[in-house]
Order: structure tokens, then sequence, then C-alpha cells
């Protein structure tokens, strides 16, 4: 895992996000602690301009509105066009009508390198997709040991169908093409009391697949396990009295401190 | 108080919140550390499905702009037909003419269980509901020893008004239905200094209310305690050479932390 | 410098802000941290009414998007008919067709106290304003001892032709009227892995401006001064493992604490 980091802070790409007001602030400054440089636009006449000049682009639909669907589309085909790294994070996908056809527009519209999100919000690109209910989507609502092995088919089956790398986050992550998985054991249950953890690892993955286009599975991965990680490190950190605002930022600052041989040390994964 | 907190913890409501994006991240946090779940959506397609899938809406009119306006209406009367708990915090109330009628104009066509604010946007709530001026609404600027009789008749007068429990922060902070109010007196003048902590106290309030569907007078008083202590325990752990962003993110830490035992501890209230 | 940071205390300001949505609940901190008060608000139909009730006006184009832009240009001009302060943040100038276009309008239809920003987006502005490329504008594109004199020429030209102070922050600060230029070395190299040091200090510059009107041009070098040294006490602060995240809230913490007599030590300029 080491070289896909020490090519983020060697190349410092610059990455534009498309993303919600709840958590950009967390998400520029975990782009930062990794070495990389972050941009926020999402208007239609500024997004298309803005992507012109970065290595990638993270979409996020938290906090989805009419007003920036438009920039999703222009600025998403725009870094298609130019053969930029471009991610999905269909946030609360399933939830509403708005972000679920969003979300399905998206993906029919722009090719995405990596759709990132939770299961659920996985389940339902599957189903948008337009295919009839599988086997393999019968998948649990949560990967576990249990659910291992039907999660993994299930992954590569819509990383196949969708010609993406798919990462599904939860207590075990799943990082897949349609052929190999990576199946990540990194973090702590504790990171799902600080809103944005998701978020923040679109936007570091983002900056991973950037800087590693050569191994974009990999990189995803690598930006997993580097986010884990550090949720892991800065809960060794934490004081008596401590909690999720200050696991927040001992998170990002762990991320700013992350060298090679310590993400190497910290990575818990196998392939499938 | 205890009661009402473990009710929050044991049920984790999930909290539709439209709100400002200056404390949106913080009003997330503040949620989550109280053991409850946060959604923020506020696009008039988006927000009345979202308000749907949950249990409570929490209106904040800061940073109020025209795009947001039409969700605020569409999510509150979606979350009054499936009878959803719903808390305005009308920010800003009195210092725009934008502000001061939209405030107006959710109380007339959105049915609130609470509406939370300080003495100034409460007092112009009071006057856009139509009233004369009334001897009760003669009530100084702050609510303190002195003009607390009359802050608190003034508060229960316009509860009855508004058929609404109306909560009053400031040094001593006044939640009050027409009949009953509690004066509280937690939290430190300190608090002041940072941004949004009545934004997250409505945040926090909404939880508190869709745990105790029962007893919503007692619900909200506890939330204000529980802001309150997590301000004077935050407060206790402060270093030389910290400020107000530590002590933010303290009072969130505290909150995550306060139990049953050390609400009932730290509140500090009577009731008239 | 003592004077210009006492005044602010003493005065307390209301300061607008229309600003990005990734950084302004720093700049809110930051705001208070200093003693002064924050409002935002970018809506055409409320930051007027907004600014009137403010003593300064801080427009900041980052995240700029067309439905911020009329506010922005109405309260402008609403602020210049009051004779507010108001400063400019052109974030991203240069970067694409609409923050570049929107800045040059803004600044021929709005009268601008101080124009704050990074020696790229300032030297946008100058060939902006519709000058053919002069001599003084080969300056490079870092202010560095090497290239001192000519960055000085630059920044005292461009106040002269747009009629305004020119704050151009870097490794070394510069801030300049037509005649007179303070030349600053105060902050540290890692406030650059902090999303929004420079728009946390457009805000605080706009404290600083309202509360001292008769000395603008050394209010807005106090504010860089100040930034600075929380910048450099805040690093003293670090412990082994914090990172950028850290670092946030200490220069705000540090803001918070400072007085005149720190402010004094610290304070690292020349004029020239």
């Amino acid at each position: 895992m080491k070289k896909y980091l020490e090519n983020v802070r060697e190349k410092s790409p610059l990455v534009h996000n498309i993303t919600n007001y709840v958590t950009v602030n967390d998400v520029a400054n975990v782009i930062l602690a990794i070495g990389a440089s972050p941009i926020m636009s999402d208007d239609e006449e500024d997004a298309p301009d803005i992507t012109a000049i970065c290595g990638g682009l993270n979409i996020n639909i938290g906090t989805l509105n009419k007003r920036t669907i438009p920039g999703m589309f222009l600025a998403g085909k725009r870094a298609n066009e130019l053969g930029h790294v471009v991610l999905l994070d269909p946030v609360g996908a399933g939830a509403s009508k708005l972000r679920t056809e969003t979300a399905n527009k998206l993906i029919r519209e722009v090719r995405f390198d990596v759709v990132r999100g939770n299961i659920s919000e996985i389940k339902t690109l599957y189903y948008g997709s337009g295919s009839t209910k599988g086997v393999d989507a019968d998948v649990a609502d949560k990967v576990t040991d249990d659910s291992l092995e039907a999660a993994v088919r299930f992954v590569k089956e819509l990383a196949a169908k969708l010609d993406t790398i798919i990462a599904v986050t939860g207590a075990i992550d799943l990082v897949a093409d349609k052929d190999k998985c990576y199946v990540i054991r990194n973090g702590r249950p504790e990171m799902g009391s600080i809103t944005g953890t998701g978020c923040q690892l679109s936007g570091l993955m983002t900056a991973f697949l950037v800087a590693n286009p050569d191994d974009k599975l990999g990189a995803a991965a690598a930006a997993v396990c580097t986010m884990g990680a550090a949720g892991e490190i800065a809960w060794e950190r934490m004081q008596p009295g401590d909690g999720n605002s200050t696991y927040r930022n001992r998170i990002i600052d762990a991320i700013y401190n992350m060298d090679g041989e310590t993400l190497e040390k910290y990575a818990n994964y196998s392939i499938v």
C-alpha cells in the first residue's frame, strides 16, 4: 500500500469536488492532509472550467439540489473528455426519488472510475441499473463474515455490469472490479459517530486515483486502508472526555501524519 | 432529566434538518453525539421524501435563501401529515424582511411543536403574529433575574397564542407551554463565542422531541439542560491557550459522553 | 499594531459575510475569536437588509455560483451607499471564466476598501482591469526576497489603479496603498495545509477595518500580522501526532487569546 500513498504525496494532485455543504470542510482538509489540493466548484458555468485544471473529479450527491445537478453532468462529461479520474459517491441513493434517479442518470451519462458508497446505496444502483433482481443481489444489508462471500460476488457482478470499480464501505470494506476484490478490515465502529467519514474517504480516494493511474483498483483499496488506519491511530490517541468531535480532528491529523511505513503496518486486507 | 436523554440513546431517532450552511456540520455532529442520526436535505423535490423516512424535522432559517424556502414549507407540511415532530429555529427573524416574513409564514402554514430562538427573534414572532403590542410583550431584551417574571408571562402567552412550545435561550433559558415554564440556568457565557450553539441546540432538541413524544415540554427542557451541561463540562476541560474552536469541539465531545446521571447532576432548573 | 486589535475588541463590529460554503464556519469562528460578530447572508432579497445593520461587508467568491452573485452586487452597492467598509476576496480569480469576470465586474461596480488574495488572483485582477501588460506586472508568482522589490512596485501600482488597498498574502505578505506598503513576515508555511486560512483572514480583516476607520491600511496590516502571529503561536502548541485539523483549531484559539501585547511582540513587518 506504501507506493500508492507515496505517489499522492509526491504528485500532489488537484481534486475538484462537487459535494454537499455538510461535510465539505472536512473533505477539503482531508485532501490537504494527504498532500493533495482540493477545489470546490458546483455551478454549471464554473465547474467545467475548474475540472479542466484538475486531475480528478469527486461527485457527491449529499444535500442534492437542482441548482448543482447540471454542474455534475457538465463537469463529469468534461472530465471524461479530458481522461480525468471521476468518482461518484451516491449519498442517500435509495432514500429519495431525486437522489436515486440522479445517481442512476449520472451512471448512465458519465463514465466513473469508482463508485463508493455504503451497501444500501450500492444496492440501489444495482436495481436502478435496470436489472431484475438476481441471486447475487440478495446480499445482506451488512457485510459481515457470514455474508461476505455473497457480498463479494455481488460487488464483482455490479462492477462488471457498470464497468467501474465498486467500493462498499462498512464494518468490512470491499473494493472490487469484475475480477478481483480487496476485502479490508481497517477502521473502527466509532467512525460512524462522525458525520462525513464516507465523504472524506471519497475525496481522499479521488486523490489516490489521480496519483496512481496505472492501478486504480489498488489505489482505491489503499485509500480505504489509509482512512481506516487513520481511524485506528486516532482512536489510540483519544483521552478521557474526548468524543466524536475530537475524534474527527484526530483522524484528519492521522492522515496528515500518515507515511508509507505506517500504512503498510496498519493495512489489513486480503484479495479474493 | 435522565429518562429523556436515555430515550434518545435508546431510540436513536433520525432527524431531518433543513438548516444553514454555516453551522450544519456541527449540527450533524451534535445529533450524532447524542446517539441520534442526522440527514440534511433542502431541495423542494428531495426534502419531502427525506422527511418521510425520519422521525422529526428541524427547520432553521439561517442563511435563508429563496432556493430552499419551498422545501421548508413542503417538508413541514409533509411532516405534519405524518405526525412527525417539527421544530422552527427562526435565526435572524427581525433582522431582515425575508427572514421575518418567512418565519411568520412558516408559523401560519406549518404546525410546530417547538419554536426555539433568542429573545429578540421570539419577540419578532410575537409581533408578526398580528397582535398589537401588549404589556407582556414589553419584556426586556435580555432575560435576567430582574426581568424574569415578565419574560415567563410573555413566553407562556406566546406559547398559548401560537399553540406551541416556546424555547427562549440566553443567560437564563425559558422553555414553556401556555401553562408551565422551565427556567433553566445551565451553560456558560463563553458559549456565545462559538458560532452555532443555538443551531446545535435546535438539532439536539429535535432528537429529544422525537424520542419523547409523550412529554415534549420536558424533552425540550432536557435538551436545553444537556447543551448547557455540556458547555459547563467542556469549560472544565479547557487548558491554557485553548479558545473558542477547542471549546466547540469539547462541547460536542461532552454531549457524546453525556449520560443520564451526569445530566441529572448538572441540570439546574425550576418550573414556574 | 496593538491599538488596531484593541479597537476590534472594544467596538465588537458586526461583519456581514457573503462567502463560500467550504470555510464559512471557520470564518464565523475567527470573527468571534477576535471579539467581533459575524452574520452570513447571500440571497439578493436578504443580503441588502443584513448589510445595512452591519459595519462592514466581506465578499468572497469561493464556490461562486449564480444564485449568490446578485446578492454580492446589491449588498456591495448598499454598503457603499451607507459608507460601510467592503472587502473583496477574489478566490480562484483566473481559474475560471465565471470567477474572473465576476471579480472584475465587482471591482468596476462596487468600491472596495481592500482587495485581499494570493499573488495569482491579484495578478488576474491587474490584467482584468484592462491594462496592457506593464513591466511591474511581470512580478513572479511567489513573493520572495528576490522578487520583493518588483512585487512591491506592482501592488502599489495596482492599488493606485484600482484606488483601493491591495493585500497579497503568501510567504511574504504585502499590504499596500499607492504610496506605502507593509512587508509582513509572519505565519508559517504549514498554514497552507489548512483549508481557508485566506478566507479566515478576509473575515478577520473586515472586522479590523470596521473598527479602525481612520487608518485602514494599518488595520489591514494588523489583521495580517494577527493571523500570522496566531499561526506561529498555534504551531508552538502542536504535539506529536497533531496535524492540520488540530492546527486549524489552535490558530482560531490563538486569535481568541490574542491581546495587544502579544501581537506587538510577534508582529514582524517593515514599511516601504
